[in-house]
């Protein structure tokens, strides 16, 4: 079958063996599957990116070795291994957390020596993760689910007690489902800040109340304008913070992730800040620990979601309640990935791309 | 008056004018004033703690002027300013949370150009937030009120919920008040480290379960073995997490505030661990956010203390529930304030040295 293939640094199209079907294992065809910042990351920063797995106890990629990225996929059931109970017949339309249950425990789908992502015509899947794409929403859309789980997963963890004022810094795909997730949550109103006029729009339709442009004005001084206490909740509080500014409490999600950010929000957010870091920088960073003691800053790094966050998520979608469609900005074959890579670096152009290796 | 002064980044003695109490202030004299770790990095990186200051709001101190120092004291009531209530008879031994009221609002003592600390022979507090000393407690006990909230007030932060296991990393008094703080809330075992036989003696005696030297071993691996979910908590387990290490929710108190440290925590936490900074580390630190972002660290950076939290610390020591007598090494003058900001560097010979500007 063809692949596009993470080989020696780049992306390159070529032939790899079919894959078989183990225990519990089905064969699927890949429908669509979205270019991850995390991809184009992980092509730049392999090398760390292995080496940072060690710490966590993860199976670190072999770089010397072929990898096919693809883990926001939409597919197809092909073919079923052995010991499979066969509910989903050939030809549904499944999505599943990109993680493959093996007799040697569960492993990832995407940052892999052994199990290729969906950059790939045919993959495997576990049968026990298989989730039915409902109401005949499109594969291009379905495969907007994991990107969206991982929106809905960063504000699970912020812990929401209902008063914050939320603040988006970054509206990229993760930012986007950022805000989609907040506004699922009945959370606002919110405040969402990105360079890109395009993504601003984009912010908007998907729930951001009030759109920044950092060029033109602080984000943290529009978010203090809209974060102000009402009179009710001044006087409640305790009389040693009666001093402070009479600010709703702050919950910031960096969804940019690259080296400084979390030093500006350190340096932007007001005291007692909560800061959940859900853009992915993978380089080493440099910030002052005195910042967030002087304020007392809480900061939440997340990463992924669990089973069933992904599958509300595949819901939220098929039931309309979130508009996947208007991220979706290009559709592309196999051959069309190493390009793809390359235009995602323009935030006007692209926020989505949607590989479809069936074309 | 004499009082030892910080000028020209050094610690000097030489006379001040006496202090006039203003309305709602009391004179009084310093009898006790432990010397923090803050002093020390005030003195170190005393320009670049005034340029923080600068983004939390904070009154930052113009360094061309004298400062005293001493925020950790026990104080005899001499004179009342106008407009008190005079219910504190002089010669009342008083504890005060070092901040005075002035008619432009609370002001930090004790790294302030206009509110001397209790590195000298008198200062001012207000009247409003004096407590009483109670069960003719010692003044040089009574001083260690303030390192103690510290402690408290970590614990507080770290939202306990019962469940979790404690590690201390560093046994000075910000880490050995934290251990009598998780002592006192019935959260263990505690495992706390420190490389100086003295500062782990001292931890046991503040109530530690577990003292580990890293010099011999590793101190998450003491954690873990001492971590283990009990069968039922196990079986409790959501299926998705099955897989991951069968370890209690990690609780981890970086007591030692150096660069370096959090990252040396974040390569050592296990997965979820939540990890509290109680040491104040002045300098731009380095670590790695994917380290974080693979274990979904959260970090809580804290400082300082309540009122309220302040309080019951000096209940806590005055009802003998906190060891605090345990932490005093030495005594010391005005004139020796110098020495002993040198002497603190040695961990076996010292751990809190109090200063009396009477003697």
């Amino acid at each position: 079958m063809r692949a596009a293939i993470f080989r020696n640094g780049q992306i390159v199209v070529d032939h790899l063996p079919e894959p078989k079907p183990g225990a519990g294992q089905v064969l699927v065809k890949s429908l669509a599957c979205g270019i991850c910042g995390s991809d184009l990351h992980a092509r730049q920063h392999a090398y760390r990116m292995a080496d940072l797995a060690k710490h966590t106890g993860r199976q670190p990629m072999d770089l010397s070795r072929d990898i096919v990225f693809g883990h926001e996929f939409c597919c197809e059931v092909l073919d079923h291994g052995p010991a499979t109970e066969r509910k989903l017949e050939p030809g549904t339309r499944v999505c599943s957390i990109p993680a493959l249950i093996t007799a040697e425990g569960p492993r990832g789908i995407g940052y892999s020596n052994d199990h290729v992502g969906a950059y790939a015509e045919r993959m495997l899947l576990s049968e026990a993760l298989l989730l039915e794409v409902p109401n005949g929403l499109a594969a291009e859309h379905a495969a907007l689910t994991e990107p969206l789980a991982v929106g809905v997963h960063a504000v699970a963890k912020a812990n929401i007690r209902g008063d914050e004022v939320p603040l988006v810094i970054g509206c990229g795909p993760v930012g986007l489902a950022v805000i989609a997730a907040l506004k699922i949550k009945g959370i606002g109103p919110i405040i969402a800040a990105d360079y890109s006029p395009k993504r601003r729009a984009l912010a908007e339709r998907l729930g951001a109340d009030v759109v920044v442009d950092p060029a033109k004005s602080q984000p943290y001084q529009t978010w203090a304008e809209h974060a102000q206490m009402t009179s009710e909740q001044k006087a409640a509080r305790p009389p040693f913070q009666a001093w402070l500014p009479a600010l709703k409490p702050a919950l910031i999600f960096e969804c940019v992730g690259i080296p400084g950010l979390i030093q500006q929000v350190f340096e932007g957010a007001p005291r007692d800040a909560r800061i959940v870091v859900v853009g992915v920088c993978m380089e080493t960073d440099r910030s002052e620990p005195m910042l967030g003691i002087l304020k007392e800053l809480n900061v939440q790094y997340v990463l992924g979601y669990t089973p069933e966050e992904y599958a509300w998520s595949l819901r939220l979608i098929a039931e309309g309640q979130v508009d996947a469609a208007s991220l979706v900005t290009g559709q592309i074959g196999i051959d069309g990935v190493a390009q793809a890579f390359a235009d995602l670096a323009n935030p006007e152009q692209h926020t989505k791309i949607i590989v479809e290796p069936w074309r």
